[in-house]
């Protein structure tokens, strides 16, 4: 009696949420209820409010309340839940579905399950990009709904701005049980990318032995071979027999995920090569391991920063390397996997960075938060744009008297900006692949001022010829001629010079590279054709 | 008698050439020779010019002559010849010598056996690295001394314009004795960045089996699984046992590189799965295939674009996949090295087409063809150029009689710019990620209006008191104010706009997007700020 009015009361509550239309309300009532109580809730309620509840349910729970529904009830409950042309996606098939619009509107109706079921079998990096298109709120709607597990397996794969806001979304127990599911270093970036007081309440949660490698892992630079390595790495001595390596292998019946080589040590677990799978399969089983490994495969230093260790997989086609610290010892592995990730990022942030962006920032961030983020950028374009109008006003009386300069001066300027930012991004990229130094920077000037002298003869003939067209004056013709001829030498030469001195001083090229290039190039610009024609035609 | 004479007579060109510092000349008369003929001259010079000859020696010639010359003359020369600072380089350590200066100043004192040591000991992705970093002229001269077998390793690292430059210099026999040496997938490639002629020929020096597989994989667009693909995969039957799978992988004794998995067909070559060499080890010999195989595993379509490929081996991590026609026949496979190129070749040309620059080309270009290529970016620009002079022209009354506006117009367009570039950046990011489309196009508009209406506001007041300082006129202050907020307003709208309407049309969004935009940006900015000049001042 109590009970059923106890039901009642919740069924209430429950109803008031359905009707309010309040879904976060309904899955928190749902998510603190017990399954039994689920059950009668459900059928307590009228067949279409039963279906939208259905929906709110999470997967984890299903089960449970499944076993105290009315059978019937139950069956039609599933029946509708699931979707004949989901049901049998498989994982590539549903990787390949990436329409947004078909996730948000499932949302607005409510589909819940449908969405869940999408995510549950797509592989996690790409529900990952999918989460991250979609606007915060209905992020955090379908993240509630996913079971923990997938849950961690997708944090890994979210930029960290995005992986911080959903992990402190989750209450503590998802997130603690999400954390458990997780490799190791993938561990250690999550924790990394967690602010401090999650950070530290998930390494509470975790077992002592767990804790320690975390935190010995953690006093690596996230950006060096250290943060980047795995410790699920398998060793042999080089002494043994390939026969017994074999039945070794045997024995732990799966291997790590990509395992193409086994590591070589010895007594001391000091590095001594490699042994790949293929020389196991292919060698005869009597051989000892030091005859068939691979001992010229060179180890990588646990303190080597990460674009450095991209450029070595790059470079020698390696699948996986070992991480060994300045005695030699092994420490782990890193595997391709994770490499393609720093190379994916590496040239994509270059572009963010030369527009002022953080590649790691959410695309959705909240609107104050990404205006104060861009209004450091604007701001410094301010000061520059501010030098350039002052150049400008050092001409007015020149201005007053001939306001055709006034019309044509941008030209000269945005000419420049241009040809400038040709050279900066060639040179950007040159740095970034080690192929522009002190040692060729010389020659690389010549070639550029040769680019800039003959672009600057030809637009300096055409400008001056259209320019004498509009306003009939030889001579704007001729000073807005040479103006940009002057011009595009200086942004040749700033567009190599800028990043060079950039790089020196430790400063990103890609970041300041552009701002301080426009900036030359305008007041070069406006200050040359200003004052060419205050000179010669006043 | 006549032999030496003849000698003397060769050994006059020879002094000529040297006396001349023709290296070129002298290389060009030292391959003709034979090594008996060179062996004798070397002994007719003076030591000094003899260690200069043996400086452009090819290497592959060099053990030749020496058989032929006085063993104590062939010391003296090796000994000098050889680098102890270079002698016991292995490739990982040449690979980290990446000093342009230092290769170029050991071509400049003519020591050219140790930059081809060099070039010997690092990675052949090094190396071509390394020779896209030199001028031209010293390329070819390093080029030359490269043994063919080497320079084929390194071909196929080039970028395309350095590549068929590169080959055409070669002489044919050395091009299809480099060629010999390549894979089938790095042999397409090859032919494909040929111009047609040498293409032929190279096609035409193959053995006919060698050339239906190229003539066969040609048929596929570059840019497709078919064109990354590679035939050297391993294939077995469904229905036989893991042990014979094992007796038949020691039997190769070498299996190709990057092979993590074995591919399972039926009688027919029809893909059925993959077989992991992992599983291999692990499972018992008398399992059948079938049972033990990974049937879930997707092979690739072979017209898979390139693109979707790489996604595809990222978002699965993947080692190596299967490709298959549409019969589902298994045509070859795809491995992670050729995918790592397309991913850091993809956002590295995004960056580079922002600026109007083909990232195939070469950084040292002969200038007159750069000036050319760029001088079509900048025609472009200066259109836009004129559009926004044009606006500013519909003015010059106004201007004539407030020539502060004239002063202050670039701001409202450079703040705009900016803004714009940001918001651009951040949607070409998203297109290329698939994390914007129509799907959420709406709220990403609805945010960035957000931020461009903040900063708008923000900047607004900024620049409206300093306009107010400098030219004490609140009305020019309030106007330059309203024309930054709406110029910032409308570079957030055409920064979402511009690109998504591109990317409609088939145009690249990198390559179109920033010169529409600042067009935009610079009309709309003047035509605000002096149109409201002229409505509220005048």
């Amino acid at each position: 009696m109590t009970d059923t009015s106890h039901v009642q009361t919740e069924l209430d509550t429950i109803v008031e949420a359905l009707e309010e239309g309040k879904r976060k309300k309904l899955r928190k009532l749902l998510r603190g209820m017990h399954p039994g109580k689920i059950a009668s809730l459900l059928e307590a309620l009228d067949v279409e409010r039963r279906v939208v509840v259905w929906q709110h349910l999470r997967e984890e729970d299903e089960a449970a309340v499944v076993r105290y529904l009315d059978p019937l009830v139950a069956a039609a409950l599933q029946r509708d839940a699931d979707d004949p042309d989901l049901a049998e996606l498989d994982e590539e098939a549903a990787a390949a579905i990436t329409d947004i619009r078909h996730v948000r509107e499932s949302l607005e109706e409510g589909r819940y399950k449908r969405i869940v079921k999408l995510f549950k079998q797509m592989h996690p990096a790409k529900a990952a990009g999918l989460l991250e298109s979609l606007p915060p709120d209905e992020r955090s709607t379908v993240w509630e709904m996913l079971s923990s597990e997938r849950a961690g397996k997708i944090l890994v794969h979210l930029h960290e701005e995005v992986r911080a806001s959903l992990a402190q979304e989750m209450d503590q127990d998802d997130l603690f049980a999400a954390v458990r599911k997780l490799d190791l270093d993938d561990l250690v970036d999550l924790i990394q990318a967690l602010p401090a007081g999650p950070g530290r309440e998930v390494m509470l949660s975790m077992d002592v032995a767990t804790r320690q490698q975390v935190v010995s892992m953690l006093s690596y630079p996230e950006d060096s071979a250290g943060g980047l390595m795995n410790i699920d790495h398998l060793s042999v001595r080089a002494d043994v027999r390939v026969g017994s390596v074999l039945r070794y292998l045997r024995l732990l019946e799966d291997l790590p995920d990509h395992t193409d080589k086994v590591m070589v040590v010895d007594r001391k677990n000091r590095y001594q090569g490699v042994l790949r799978l293929s020389r196991i399969l292919t060698s005869d089983p009597e051989a000892k391991v030091e005859e068939v490994m691979d001992a010229e495969f060179q180890p990588l230093p646990v303190q080597m920063p990460s674009r450095e260790v991209a450029r070595r997989f790059e470079d020698l086609d390696m699948l996986s390397a070992a991480v060994v610290d300045e005695q030699g010892i092994l420490l782990g592995r890193i595997t391709v996997d994770d490499v393609l990730d720093i190379i994916r990022e590496e040239s994509r942030s270059t572009m963010m960075h030369m527009a002022g962006l953080d590649d790691e920032a959410d695309m959705f961030a909240p609107v104050l938060k990404s205006t104060l983020r861009r209004s450091v950028w604007l701001g410094i374009n301010l000061v520059t744009a501010f030098l350039a109008a002052w150049v400008i006003g050092q001409f007015q009386g020149t201005l007053e008297q001939i306001v055709a300069l006034a019309v044509l001066m941008p030209i000269v300027a945005s000419m420049g900006g241009i040809a400038g930012s040709q050279t900066l991004t060639l040179v950007i990229r040159g740095l970034a692949l080690g192929q522009v130094e002190g040692g060729n920077a010389r020659v690389l000037l010549g070639k550029e001022m040769g680019i800039g002298l003959l672009n600057g003869l030809l637009w300096a003939v055409v400008v001056a010829v259209l320019a004498y067209v509009w306003f009939g004056s030889w001579q704007i013709g001729g000073i807005i001629g040479a103006a940009i001829l002057l011009n595009l030498l200086c942004a040749a030469f700033s567009g190599l010079a800028v990043p060079l001195v950039l790089r020196k001083f430790g400063i990103d090229p890609a970041l300041a590279g552009s701002v301080i290039l426009t900036t030359v190039t305008d007041v070069v610009g406006f200050f040359a054709f200003l004052g060419l024609a205050t000179l010669l035609l006043l």
